[in-house]
């Protein structure tokens, strides 16, 4: 059993997204079998990449006001609480749109 | 896409733990195609079933006060921002410390 503060794993920053950091805080490295939970922090004014790939994402939005960007480019507004799944080949962005840190878990399985 | 807030989804009472509800807020009625997200709560003075089983837990606090049971009845305090990955087969249970609601994620492979 691992048992720790999501603050204990570093925040590493994002090459491709500027402003943008990802915590790796259960994963391969813990002997997790199937799935990883990330926290990933965006600055205010930044996003993550606007893209689409193979696996899933689940989101549980901790804190801050974003918007989740679909493939026609309409925009829904997160904050503490939502639940985001973005299915497999998905087009999707997170952006900010606050003026403090938005703070979210994404698990993805292993790929 | 799914987006709405935890809350949507209703809370079930978690028959062999009372003082405990479940939300599944991402899973197979959603298409996902690996693992659910469900947000459980834990009322004062109540705790999770204390077990094992082959599939592992990966859990974020939200909020609360609360204690992690391991095999050996160690409990370890956890709070808002605490990790706990659970592996396969390892005993575990979550027990609510404090005197208000113990919130958290815990992810789970299908099964």
């Amino acid at each position: 059993m691992k048992i720790a503060h999501y603050t204990d794993t570093p925040a590493e920053p994002v090459a491709e997204a500027p402003g943008v950091t990802i915590r790796w805080v259960i994963g391969k490295k813990d002997n997790a079998p199937h799935f990883a939970m990330r926290v990933i922090e965006v600055a205010p004014g930044s996003n993550t990449a606007y893209h689409a790939h193979e696996f899933e994402h689940e989101v549980f939005i901790l804190a801050g006001r974003g918007a989740v960007r679909d493939a026609a480019g309409s925009e829904t507004i997160v904050e503490a609480g939502s639940v985001v799944f973005v299915p497999p080949n998905a087009v999707h962005g997170f952006y900010n749109r606050g003026d403090k840190t938005l703070r979210f878990i994404c698990v993805i399985p292993h790929v």
